[in-house]
């Protein structure tokens, strides 16, 4: 077996980051060496990512991922912390895969820059069946006539469409603008044909229990395809952020989504 | 093995009737005896049903029901012929079970007056898998705080929601109004979140290939209970015809709908 | 308002119990006046439960109950401790409400002789959607000449079918015989067509990721009827337990079932 | 507009092969010059094809496509006289789309030295929808530790699991071998884990009023994707027959499957 990654958490204190460590621990091909969260520095981290055992550095700084000889970071923190992160890894050699949402094409120009000793990705969904979905609904696209896509999630979401919803819709609206017209004249009550945005009508259902799912409809003479991804809980995105860490590697520079990491 | 029920048919030379002809001749508790249409006076109907070896009366006058004993008569054709036929079914004392729609309730007062030697069954919709799918609803929902509707059909479809959807909101907004209220505080797109009405979201979708489709969806703490009807193509009306011709004759005077027939 | 009802726990420092505490404490209709757990004498309840400020009393023995003046008694425990607390309630005029499995029909012949002051229901399942689906599957079995059943669970579950799929078909195949022959001559693999029992095939999906979900498809001519119920965790149960402890003070004697508590 | 494709179709009495001259005629892309049909020398293959109208040769044998100018062939037929057309077609330079099934390895090689001046396109499954279902769930095996497949037929199919499930266990098992073991500890009832192939459980349901079904299943950590092919009637195949008579010209030589025409 070759020799194991050694791999760096960014906010381990918070509830992602210690999903994050818990995942790195269960998996034989990575070793969690150090744990850095500076709004934890009381907290035991060891206790918070069920730690008990392990041989780790656990700190308040960036600084302890140089020591441990950390060669990825994995950051799920916040915009700000993250953006002094994800520079101090460019500056140090390490890889670093990024979950924390918010950075501005501004930002992702100065990393293009600075990385230039280790790679860096910054993914926006770690979700590896919400990230396939999306792009077989964007292969498919040009084969069918006719699209509309349900994303469904508890009753608790504010915002409608998803933020998955929409990225799907435009990057099927790319792949294809042959949609028919909307065959509705008469809508009985105002919103039953949900959404329409390039030619393709979204619909966005809040239930109670439900978490957080989608599914794009296509159809064609005599047919349909359904591409459907279910999200049970927090644990779904950690198959992409091992998956991610384990490929950085591979990956110069800068990349964005993790379509390429998956290489579909 | 009881005697078959003698069974008359209007409208025989439309689609809908020619199809009911071919299921009355195919099940063996039925027998079909008349078969008229006075609109295809000259078409051969025994082409049109496959009603070839089968000693049947075709005729393009009612008074052939008479002639031919038969016990129930089935009409699926246009408003004012239907009311001259459910008429003269009461006269002579011929049960009647009615697909046509269009009745209003004036015309069920009258027929309610009329049917005192003979029954009558009008249905709005014969899909049995539909009817269950309503009445399901309708006693599932007290026991969920959150409902939404999905109905799926064919991209000719002109009005949406569906009447199918607009029964199904009806009926169970009726049985409970305890009902959330809507999460959502962004409609980033307009429609997004459906056509509410009673406290329930209905969400039309429009896809070519698809036929008619329609999935309740109720949620509540930790779980969701969905329940889909599909219907393939004209076929999907038949059991319900064949069960109300078979058990028209427990339900005296008029009946509207199958809920009855069916004792659910 | 009406006073709300007085509600003590067995087993709250379970996982099931705290989280029916948990459950008591956020209806508005009910009052957590007791939480008992004998195996848990030495732990501080309060935290499992998250019941900070409540005045509460905590124990470990049955009489905490009657002191506390507790109109209804939830037991999520084991059968042995369950058999002794449900006595315990019937002795002192509690209702019980039991989520226990394991009783006997010998245990519940028993409880039915002592439950004269106060009113006991016993529940195999407390998910109020997966009840539901059993009995809407009962009522449509007639209907239908085709009915097949597919459950889904976590890739950690060992039986196979589940009980709640065996549950379902007995219940179905009782409410109807008339199932089509099966159809196929040649399983080009030995398995493909399920489990069959009743004239119904059963199909157990295995898969990391889900929880606990079953469909009930129902086929006929030209159309099909889906019964789904997803159960997405533990909380699941909640619903049913809090109607069962609302509704109890109605059904007098022993009830085997959330069905006759829902009046389905 | 570029010039229309002209088509011609060999057995164009038979349902399929009329069901094809109704599609060439209604697009707008191609134009219908010859329909030949050796069996049915007798028949008005214009009335078989809704051919009213249109300047058509129609004959019995296949040296119509040459003497009208035919570009592309439709061949669905049987296998006998697809052998014999399909030559007819590389010796005539004109491009050959067949659906027959039955080919050998031996003829599929035949038929590559033949195919000089024109090319031949052998589809096993026309349906565009099942063929995105099948890449795609190659694609996605590799992220997921579990899949299984249900496949879902109306009640007349002799056959289980279907051509189609196989294929897809086929190519699935080959895109990856790192399916977890199976859980099931205890089989209750035979068959209910489904029939086990390359690591993945394939479930056969045969219901009546279905037509053709098939939804993938894949599973890991907290989340699953789903991908279903509906196939309502006959007409779900002519989409990719059109497809693939409109980009034949551009496949040199042999090419078997719908894949490369699709380009994915």
């Amino acid at each position: 077996m070759s020799e194991r990654i050694r791999v760096g958490v960014f906010g381990a204190g918070g509830r992602m980051g210690a999903t994050v460590c818990d995942a790195v621990l269960g998996d034989p091909e990575l070793e969690l060496v150090a744990a850095v969260d500076p709004h934890h520095a009381g907290l035991d981290l060891r206790s918070v990512a069920h730690l008990d055992g392990v041989d780790l550095v656990l700190g308040s700084g960036p600084d302890e991922l140089v020591r441990t000889g950390a060669q990825v970071a994995i950051d799920f923190t916040r915009i700000e912390a993250a953006r002094e992160n994800v520079g101090f890894c460019a500056d140090n050699g390490i890889h670093a895969v990024v979950g924390t949402s918010g950075f501005s094409d501004e930002d992702c120009e100065g990393f293009r820059g600075r990385f230039t000793r280790s790679n860096c990705v910054i993914v926006p969904n770690f979700a590896i069946g919400a990230v396939l979905m999306m792009r077989f609904a964007e292969i498919a696209a040009p084969f069918f006539e006719t699209a509309e896509i349900i994303e469904l999630h508890h009753d608790q979401k504010i915002d409608a469409p998803s933020g998955t919803a929409m990225s799907t819709v435009s990057r099927m609206a790319a792949a294809s603008d042959q949609w028919g017209a909307d065959p509705t004249q008469n809508e009985v009550v105002p919103g039953a044909r949900g959404a329409r945005s390039g030619g393709i009508n979204v619909h966005s259902v809040r239930l109670r229990g439900m978490v957080a799912h989608q599914e794009v409809l296509l159809g064609t003479t005599g047919q349909s395809l359904s591409i459907r991804h279910d999200s049970y809980d927090r644990s779904s995105f950690m198959p992409g952020v091992l998956l991610a860490t384990k490929r950085i590697a591979d990956h110069p520079g800068l990349t964005v989504g993790l379509d390429a990491i998956l290489g579909i």
